[in-house]
Order: structure tokens, then sequence, then C-alpha cells
């Protein structure tokens, strides 16, 4: 399996490192080898190999000259761009893990359409283009009879879309609530424990469990574009613009609600909340009082839940902890499993 | 799909009624077909029809003639057996959900041997055969190229295999903590809630969360057989012999204990664990003092819950409340999807 791998920083190393650790499992129990054909940076040149780019010597290359192309000696350096390297490179896989912002979805969109329209296999971590355009890209998917896949992009390390696609599959999905902000919850949380919240957020800041801006996280921003994207996938609903949600964040909440809550057993938890109405799908994201007999309300520190509604189970809940890049890159390594061995049914 | 389904108790009715209400979503969005073109009980003759037997029809046969074959008229009456119909009947799917017990698993075991040697897909829902001789079974099954699936065999509704198979795809499974026997925890909450063990036992008889003969779920045989074939399926451990299991149950539990526990927020739960170690697998079952922060101390009352650690996402936990027949039929519509999607392919 040739891979285009788009985006080098800490999701994309740690993709490398993880296909390179996992090389034994993947040959001997699925019968799957994988080559970096081409590894693209905004900024930092890219690396191609028809016959596998040896990731370690690119790191190193990388460290002393800031760069992933091999200087040019005597003529001129000729470095693709990324979208070039999607229209035109041969490979069996793309993946796109740029580092891009919710805010700038267009450009991962454009390289994910471009690698599906080739009819490749397109895995991503950027949440953008689906929110944007889900069903844009799924249907383009199908129509090409390519997988488009995405687990990482929802809650990194919690397995998600895979489980509603295997585990619940054939199964409605009534509603679907979760903790999807582990910066929230992880304030959230510090502040039960005694903290302010200006004191929990530098917390998080020194731990890496915030953004240098974390607004987007504490408005509940994130939350929302996760619920929509859920929205899209699991229930078939129109992508919306953030202007048009109904959401709300922990920014403006109260110490005492929050020590009320957990005096009755419970906990306010920032929920993400999806819920199939007649004819429509309904989104809601705020902050909310839970029983403790909730599973979400147990929900604890930078890590997350969901908790289904489905007419074949009742309720089941999914909860894990695993939000760093190594979480985010196994998830894409689960997806481009699920490829391959589709791939030799084909 | 033809299935020919050998079982017609709660469960196997359960599982037609499933394949009727979801007729509509299988064909549409999965292009599935099915029929039921044989029908087979121990001792209430069998039906088949290879144009597929209506179910409705032959419920009221049977609740009027106490049998699923039509009265012979002038000739005798010919009843195939259920291992002649796995034999010489033409069906595509066998479904085994004979309402055998775990110390005879030996017959269903030859109905799934039958079934796939002359490669048919198999799903069952019998734990026995599993605990006996899931690698010869599932030898046999790649060995013949078809699937043998069996996720409603363990946890009837919390999804389990499935989950492990396709969303912890290329993970090591390193553990996995389960509370896995629904009378044990319904019992133990409601000792906690001030109920003598006896009147407890008695209240979960009346609930339907008791067999008649408790014993082998109060001793923790139940949970034992469930940790082993958890042990063969997920670690490739070897068939263990129920006197070679190192078993404790709840049946002399002391309330005090529990008290205790759930005082210091906590909770007192059977715990069957499976762990790798160095070149084997441990099987522990046991009651265990278990901290609020363990999610299995909040499973609560007549419910599953499963705590993965995996090498690739750290600690993973998947709990479900579905444990009547309606839920371990839907993980047997989910396994025939599965199937179904796989002949697609091949």
């Amino acid at each position: 399996m040739r891979i285009l791998l788009l985006g080098f920083g800490n999701i994309g190393r740690a993709f490398c490192e993880i296909v390179e650790a996992k090389t034994p499992v993947l040959r001997e129990k699925y019968g799957i080898e994988c080559r970096f054909v081409g590894i693209a940076t905004r900024s930092r040149g890219c690396a191609t190999d028809p016959n596998g780019i040896d990731v370690e010597t690119l790191l190193k290359r990388e460290s002393s000259t800031g760069r992933l192309d091999t200087p040019s000696s005597g003529r001129r350096r000729v470095t693709l761009s990324a979208s070039e390297m999607v229209s035109e490179m041969d490979y069996d896989l793309l993946v796109v893990c740029t580092s891009t912002t919710i805010q700038s979805p267009e450009i991962p969109k454009a390289y994910i359409r471009g690698g599906l329209e080739r009819g490749k296999d397109v895995i991503t971590s950027n949440k953008g283009p689906l929110f944007l355009a889900y069903r844009e890209l799924n249907d383009l998917a199908a129509e090409r009879g390519t997988l488009f896949l995405f687990e990482a992009a929802v809650m990194g390390g919690t397995p998600f879309f895979s489980f509603a696609r295997h585990s619940l599959v054939g199964s409605e999905i009534i509603s679907c609530e979760g903790v999807m902000n582990t910066t929230s919850n992880y304030i959230l949380d510090l502040m039960v424990g005694g903290s302010s919240f200006d004191d929990a957020l530098l917390d998080a800041r020194r731990k890496g469990f915030a953004e240098a801006d974390p607004t987007f996280d504490l408005e509940g921003w994130d939350s929302a574009v996760k619920a929509s994207i859920i929205a899209q996938v699991l229930m078939g609903a129109p992508p919306v613009s953030l202007e048009n949600m109904n959401v709300q964040g922990i920014n403006k909440i109260k110490t005492g609600l929050l020590l009320e809550a957990a005096r009755s057993g419970g906990a306010i938890r920032l929920v993400s909340r999806v819920e199939r109405e007649e004819g429509s799908v309904s989104i809601t994201v705020r902050p909310e009082v839970l029983p403790p007999s909730n599973p979400l309300s147990r929900v604890h520190g930078a890590t997350n839940g969901v908790l289904f509604l489905t007419d074949t189970l009742g309720e089941i809940f999914v909860a894990g902890g695993g939000i760093g890049p190594k979480h985010t890159a196994y998830s894409m390594l689960r997806d481009l499993i699920e490829i391959a061995v589709s791939r030799k049914a084909r």
C-alpha cells in the first residue's frame, strides 16, 4: 500500500511511527505492506520516493536542514506542492493530517476531493472538511468506489465512527450525547477541586490540553463542530454554519453550580447532544447538570465519552482517554487496516 | 440470503422478529433479502420451505398444534432432524441458538461444524461451543473461507467482539476486565440497598434476571466461561476446563464488605479478568473492591461493562444494558449484516 501523507506535524509523525511499529502485525496478520511514497508539508518542502521514504533519514534531514527535500546540487530545487502530489503521483492511499484550522477547511477538502476523484482511498484527521462537506465527500467516495474514513477526526482515540458503523450496524441511532472537548472537561474537574477558572486554564495550557487561543474550545465551538459532523455522518443531517448553532461553552460557568452538582453525586459536563426529531436533527451544546446515573457524569479530566441511544440495544456507552497524537495516529492506522482489508475484496 | 435457524425459543423468535422488523433497512441500505428456509426445534418438529417460511403462520400453527411441522394427511409425518437439515438442506447462513447448557456443548458444536464444513457462514448465540472449541471452529471457518460470528454469545447486547475486531483492529489487547454476569450484579446492587442475599435472589428471579438454578451464575462459572472465551478469541489462549479455573462467585459475599466499598465511593463487582502474561493468558473471576475511578464500579444492576487495556489507545470502556432476547437477537442480526456485506465481496 503506497501512502501519500499530507502533513508532517505531531500527528503525521506519530502516524509514521505507528505504521513502522506495527509493520510486523500489518504484515503477518493482514498481509499489508506499507510504504510512504510522498510526504508533504506546507512550509518545509516535501519528500518523494516511489520505493518508500526512509522516515528515520527524513527526520534527521529535517532536524538538520529544516526541510524535507534533499538539497539540490547543481540544478534548481524541484518541490512539488501538496496538490500536485495529490493529482500527479502514484499512490493507493491519501492520508490528510495537515494542521489546518476549522476556519479554513477548503484546502484539506480540495486535497481529499483530489484523491477521491482519482479513485484513491482517503483517511483524514481533519474536522474541517467533514464539518463543511461530509456528504459531498462521502458521495464522491461512493461514486468512485473508494473508502473515505475519518475515525481520528472526532475524539481522537475514542472509537466512535467505527463503533457506529460496525458494532451498531443496522441500528437506528436515536440520539448521541457526549463529552467531546477535553480542554473544557479538564478545566471543569479542576474547578470542582477548588481552582479558579483562570488557574485551571493555566494548568490545562501547561499540560498541553489547551490551545494557545482556547476560545474555540471553551466557548463550545469545538464541541459544536463535532456534534454537527456526527449529525451529518450518523443521521444524514445537512451541514450547518456555526452562526446558526445554539452553542454555550463553559467560559461563563459558576463554581457554585459545579459544586452543587458534585454534592449531589453528579457533575456538570459540557455536553454535545445530537437527536433525531421528526424529519430533522437537533444539535445542542451546553453545560448540563448530569445525575450520577448518567455515565457521562463519570467522564473525568482529559478524556471523552459518548452515550448512544439506539432502537436495538437501548443505551450503549463508550469512553476512552486517548487524546494525544499517538492515539489520533492509531485511529488513522485503524482506518488504514479497514481500507487494506476492503481493497483485497475489491 | 437463505437462513437455516436452529432453535425457536425466546432468542430464535426474537431473531425472526428483528429480521422481519428490519427488512426495509436490510433491503434498502445493504441490499439484503432474507428468508428462513428451515427452522428446527428439539421437540416441536421443524418447518422447511425453500421459498421462505411465513413466520407468523408458523407461530399460529405452533400455538394451536404445539408443533412447527404441518400435520401429515394420509401419509406419515416426515420430520427432519436438525443435523439432517444442516447437512442436507440448501441454505447460505446457519444460525444456531438452541437452548443448550454449557454442560452439553457437543450438540451445537456438531451443528456449527456441519455448517462450516459445507462452506456455510455460521452465527451462534451459544457459549458452549466457543468455550469448548473456539479455535477448532474458527480454523475450520478460515479453511473453508466462511465467516463464523458470535457477538450474541457473550454479554448479549453489549457490543464486544465486533468492537475488538473492528474498532480495536491492529491493537494488542493487553487485558480485559468486565462485569459480565447480570444476575450477580443485580443482586450485589440490591444488597447494597439493604436486601439480604436471599431476598435479592428472589427479586432477581421474579424479574427474570436469574435462572431456576442460579448456581452457575452466582458461583462465578458463567463469568468464568465468558472470560475463557474472551481469552481464546482475543488472546489465542487454549481452552481450559472449569475445574482448572480459579473462580469465586458472589454466593459467600458479606453485606458489610459491600457497604464498606460503597461508603468509599466505589463498589464490589464480580469481575472477570483476562490478562496477557509472558507466554500465557491468566484468567481470574472473583468479587473485587473497585475504586470509584474504575468505570466498572459504575456498572449497575442488570447491565454489562468491559474495560479494555490496549497498546494503542490505553483504556477503553464499553457498557450496555441490553440483556434480553431482543438484544441478543440484534447481536445476531449485526453478525448477519457483516456476513452479507462480506459475501458480496467474495
